[in-house]
């Protein structure tokens, strides 16, 4: 079944590897044996992951014959962060909770230590 | 093979169903009856969707025995936001490079045309 443009990105991105080899594309284009160098996989499998980029267009091969070399293309990222954005309202609003809750917890326990640090004061006297 | 946390989300978006749960929950929490009613699916294929979100910790279930709601927890989504925001320079410079590109298209039309003009008020002079 074919994917919809933004289902085909998230579905490239959803591995460790293709991840890294985006990573080492952002210092610029590199050759398949470059990219394959620190995963210590077989060629047939970077091979692979590079066609799921490339199929993304995530990336794109030279033309030259002799190395093809990859390079990063970051357009349909912006897809990502397009849809993503729509979503920051609500991990903000969670995370202005677990603030809140906190504040709530640790001025509970200031006044716990507060009171008991007046009762052995009390104590001592 | 178990998926690391930024992979299980990815894998999770990577469906235009399950997008659409996640964009129906923005407006607050639902039954799945009510999830399912848009998508003219199955209750076992909408089930199997609302599991893959669960999984990745990007919805959580009400314990209400009888009705369970479906609530949004985005949070997995900023992970998502913090990994493409590093790619961000390399949109941006593609963009920049489109933008220069039909700025030189538009010129070179624009001063074509000018010539045109001025070749045909020679004419009907």
């Amino acid at each position: 079944m074919a994917l919809d443009p933004l289902s085909t990105t998230f579905s490239a991105l959803a591995d460790p590897t293709r991840r890294a080899i985006l990573s080492k594309l952002t210092l610029g284009q590199a050759s398949v044996t470059e990219l394959a160098e620190p995963f210590e996989m077989t060629m047939p499998a970077i091979t692979k992951h590079l066609k799921v980029l490339e199929r993304a267009g995530l990336i794109e091969r030279g033309k030259e014959a002799q190395w093809r070399p990859c390079r990063l293309r970051a357009e349909p990222l912006r897809e990502i962060e397009d849809w993503v954005e729509h979503y920051r309202t609500f991990w903000e609003q969670s995370l202005d909770r677990l603030g809140a809750y906190l504040k709530t917890v640790t001025a509970k326990k200031n006044s716990k230590e507060k009171k008991h640090s007046r009762m052995k004061h009390f104590q001592s006297d």
